[in-house]
């Protein structure tokens, strides 16, 4: 078969690959329908986080199952599915209080922008549609293998409910799906930061009340403006970097809360957070834990994350998928084989 | 008027001060019933803060309304009232939000170890008690002005409930309360951390399910083989070192929550944190926020915090109740004028 494999930053290739094989009697293998590049990706791709030698990349998939291993209950072949990119047994103590992302089994796969792909604890980590989807839903099951579920995350992580006040940091595609989960968690005002008019579209579509385009202390100011002076009851950091962790602090009000999804570079201020009661919670997407009901509004059109994907293009150029986010041409790009 | 005043390190003496008077229309002046020492207060006891002039000192008190400044509309002289170490007006954005130790007029006094004090924004920070209460209830209503609420704080912020595993690091006035504010809120499991038989005991009596010696590794060990052998889903931190800040981080489940309220000394393991999607929150107790349910537990008799006072002195020994808590053979002293 064939799949993408990075081999140095800013190197991505389409190459061919050894089919999966099934190695446990937990795994299935899937035939992939559709597949994207995450922003962790270009980690990586920057040359950021190394790349030691030539590997299979991305973890974010949807597609048909192939074949199944002979200790899987919940999924059989022909089953169209969609799973997190933290392989989860949904069963072990940690994932009977929804922490998945930290499931005692927890594994993590990287090489799924490819035509096939095996999957560890398929009957935790899977959820299979009833029935084959329409095509024009692809997308959007697509975007629950990590970004929604992981604005969703940043959103549960802060405590984002009816009535609350919220300010996203980050525009990428995790940002934009925080928006759709905090408007669909209730929120009563959610303000998107972003300055990028396509970015800021979708915000708007995904129901931001607010959009400003200020960063840094002009940023604050704005927040603070919508927000009776005081700032956002939770704001939803979806960058990563320091100056995104000090805008967010710097957003959020006192006793308020903020959820971090942003992979973590730099210090946070800790003593200023105790004395201010704000809270602080976050990591990797509990994706297991969110799937069936954000499916569940996948299927019924009752949202739409796929509109993240700004740019489709064959597997075979997964070069130009990568190429396009790094310089921000696409906001995030889907791929098929 | 006599009261404590705090010279130097181990120097709290008890010596003639002006009265109080009103300074501003939202103040009252009470006549003390009770006070108590705080362990924060011992950090300039010990010389770990400075102490760089003659102070008065304490922010713990019940008594009764001597006089009233001429905007104060819901006390009146005569009352008995008690109230939080951190004055609040209750009534602007961020007191509606019930975040009140971050109050927009959030202020702080110390002096309260007299015959007499200033309260300030007395309508937003006192609470009424319907009546003059039974005597032997004046401790437990006093230690609502702080540690109650202190510990309630912490399980408030590590987000308690009904069912919960909860862990506490610390058995000062401030972590027993926390084990009888776990209990009220219905957790499940309640581990009290202790090696002293008198805090055991109080523990005990606050509903503690189990009581655990070890520290370090080996107490980390015993929480795990408490809580299903993940950890607890919330730790209440009620020390503020960085040895009970890693005790807590290593007590907690994935997933779990931290709740803060020892002034913090010492970094954390924030991105240890977010891997483990470990919340993390807490701060100063909201006093005012909490106090009128408490209040009510304590005069329907179904909460006794004042059972963390373990040695009752007049005011006149104040030296005496410091030393006895600097050696920890008090857990929290009582004064009387």
């Amino acid at each position: 078969m064939f799949g993408a494999v990075i081999h140095a930053p800013g190197d991505v290739r389409y190459e061919e690959r050894p089919d999966p094989v099934i190695l446990e009697p937990s795994d299935v293998i899937v035939r992939t329908v559709a597949a994207c590049v995450c922003g962790s990706d270009l980690w990586r791709y920057r040359g950021i986080s190394p790349v030691s030698r030539p590997s299979p990349i991305g973890h974010e998939f949807c597609g048909v199952v192939e074949s199944v291993g002979e200790g899987v209950v919940s999924v059989r072949p022909g089953d169209f599915v969609v799973g997190g990119f933290n392989p989860a047994d949904n069963t072990c103590a940690i994932c009977r209080k929804n922490a998945h992302a930290n499931c005692l089994h927890r594994s993590y796969y990287d090489g799924c922008q490819a035509e096939k792909i095996r999957i560890p604890w398929a009957d935790g980590t899977l959820l299979v549609t009833p029935s084959m989807p329409a095509p024009d839903l692809i997308p959007s099951i697509l975007a629950l293998s990590d970004v929604m579920c992981t604005g969703w995350h940043a959103a549960v992580s802060a405590g984002v409910g009816p009535g609350t006040s919220v300010a996203v940091v980050g525009d990428g595609a995790v940002g934009l799906c925080a928006v759709l989960a905090a408007v669909q968690l209730g929120a009563g005002t959610v303000i998107a930061m972003s300055r990028h008019e396509a970015r800021q579209k979708v915000a708007e579509a995904f129901g931001a009340t607010h959009i400003i385009a200020e960063r840094d202390e002009a940023g604050i100011a704005r927040v603070k403006e919508l927000t009776d002076g005081v700032g956002a009851d939770c704001v939803l950091e979806c960058v990563g970097t320091e100056s995104a962790r000090l805008q967010a602090v710097g957003c959020v009000r006192d006793g308020g809360n903020i959820g971090l999804v942003g992979v973590p570079h730099g210090e946070l201020p800790v003593d200023q957070l105790f004395w201010r009661n704000v809270g602080l919670k976050g990591g990797p997407a509990h994706v297991r834990a969110y799937l069936p009901h954000l499916l569940e509004l996948v299927l019924a059109r009752k949202i739409d994350p796929g509109l993240v994907f700004d740019l489709e293009l064959p597997l075979s150029e997964i070069g130009e998928a990568y190429a396009a986010m790094d310089t921000r041409r696409a906001i995030k790009s889907l791929v098929r084989p």
